[in-house]
Formats: structure tokens, C-alpha cells, sequence
């Protein structure tokens, strides 16, 4: 999936990312890297809320499970299980969220596990920067429940 | 401030809260209760967005702090230092998130601290319910650093 298919996808299937304007910057096999603009995520502090940094966390992790599966050839349904961010410090402009690809070890147990048609898990971990600086980081679980249904079924 | 008061003040400072359709149910010096339909908080898997769920639930424990910290004569910038979510199952309908006002002898020490000029933290939980049965938990640290200016200034 290209930046711009998994940012198509967002916004058709969880359409407050279209609002949230949030775009997709990266993806490949590498990792998901996905931004958003201040504005339509400010708080009367002029600075990102929070939960709209989180939410861009937690779905460029998201997206990177999505397009690694797709590229095996595999079909699941993908689930957020647990999420926490770190605020380190306010945002006041535009931000992304990095994700980086899971070690390769780590992957193939992870797809093993769904090729075997069993729930396969996996941590991963976002970083938040804004204007060259971290802001924030992220740490989520996410399950992936294999599917028999033609098309990849996921959910965040 | 009477739950229409909270949520007039989401609205109009994060304006996604709008977006969301976040509604006040419940503000005293109990708890805050925040509840948002399953529409614009959609996933594909028409559940609701785990963004979306984390947003709500960091905002009624931010929402008791601003509310407490105000009833107490206080002016405090308030913001979240870490939030972390456990998503027990989808969320197929409208949700509210529930926090509870934290323990007394706590909150005691919390003034004690803004009164005297200091910055005060604070951990927080609540609860994500949808059709009567618990769907999220939410716990976050919310810090509060005095502000000398005539009226609240807050962030989350």
C-alpha cells in the first residue's frame, strides 16, 4: 500500500481521520510514518489535544500491522488491545506519528501464527515529533484474528 | 459547572470534541460522565475508533480536574502527563466514559500543592461503558501548574 492507499483507506473506513487531516507521509515494508495538522486538532491552548495525538499514534502503528499483513497475502482482522502515550512536551503545529517496522524475528512469529490460523499478537511502539523534536511516544498491543472473508477485515 | 457548562467548554476550546458529538451526562464534585454516539466515532468494522474512545476518556478525568480545580477558586493550566488505555471489547453503540472524583485526602494534597504556588499531579481512572457492560479502562496522570492570569487556563 502507498502513502496514499493506506491514506485513502483511513479516511474512507474511520472517517475522523479525514477530519483530524490526518495524511499519510510513509509506508513501506520499513515502517508507517503518518502527520496531521494543528488546526483541526487544537485545544484552547493553541496546542494539540491529546487525544487527537493519540489517535495518529495509535493508527500509524495500526496501519504498519495492515500493510505488513496485506503484503503476506494474509487476511485478519486487527485490533488495538492496549495503547499509552507519554506526553512529553505541548505541540503547538503540525506533527507525525513513526512507526517502525517490527524486528523480522518478531514478524514472522507474529505471521506464523496467522498462517496457522491462531490469533497472533504484537507490542510496538510510535514516536511523536513535531518540529524536528520528540513530543510524545506511544506504546500499543495489537491482536490480529485470522479471517476466512476475501478481503483483510481490521478494525483500530 | 452543570454538565450543558462542560460541554459548551469542549466544544468551543477543542473543537473536535464537537465533531465527536461528546456530550456532558454528568459534572459535580462526584465524577464527570461523557458520552458520544457510535456515528462519527466509526471504524470500519462499525465499532467505535479507539482514538476516539481514548479521546472521551481522557477528557472526563481531565474535565473533574478543571472542574474541582475551578470550584476551589483556583486558575491552573491542567494537562496530561500519560494516558493509558485497555480495550476490553468492541464498542458497537453509543459509549460514555465515567471518572470518578479522586479520593479526598488526595485531592487535599493536590490543592495544598496549587495553593501554594507549586505544580500538582494527579492519577486518575474511568471506566468506558457501552450497553451496561465495561468496554475500555482508562488511567492517566494529569498535572496542574498554577497560573496567575484571571481565569483558568487549561489543556489536555
Amino acid at each position: 500500500m502507498t502513502p496514499l492507499e493506506v491514506e485513502a483507506y483511513l479516511h474512507e473506513h474511520i472517517p475522523i481521520t479525514d477530519h483530524m487531516g490526518v495524511r499519510a507521509v510513509r509506508s513501506d515494508a520499513m515502517g508507517v510514518i503518518l502527520s496531521a495538522p494543528l488546526e483541526p486538532n487544537i485545544n484552547h491552548r493553541s496546542t494539540v489535544f491529546g487525544g487527537s495525538c493519540a489517535s495518529v499514534a495509535m493508527l500509524a502503528a495500526w496501519s504498519i500491522v495492515l500493510l505488513r499483513v496485506r503484503e503476506a497475502g494474509l487476511d485478519a482482522r486487527i485490533v488495538i488491545q492496549r495503547g499509552a502515550m507519554d506526553y512529553r512536551r505541548p505541540i503547538d503545529e503540525a506533527f507525525s506519528a513513526a512507526c517502525a517496522a517490527p524486528d523480522e524475528a518478531i514478524w514472522s512469529r507474529f505471521l506464523l501464527a496467522l498462517r496457522r490460523g491462531r490469533p497472533a499478537r504484537i507490542e510496538l511502539t510510535a514516536e511523536v515529533t513535531s518540529a524536528g523534536v520528540v513530543v510524545a511516544t506511544f506504546e500499543g498491543t495489537y491482536a490480529a484474528i485470522p479471517t476466512l472473508g476475501p478481503t483483510a477485515r481490521t478494525a483500530v
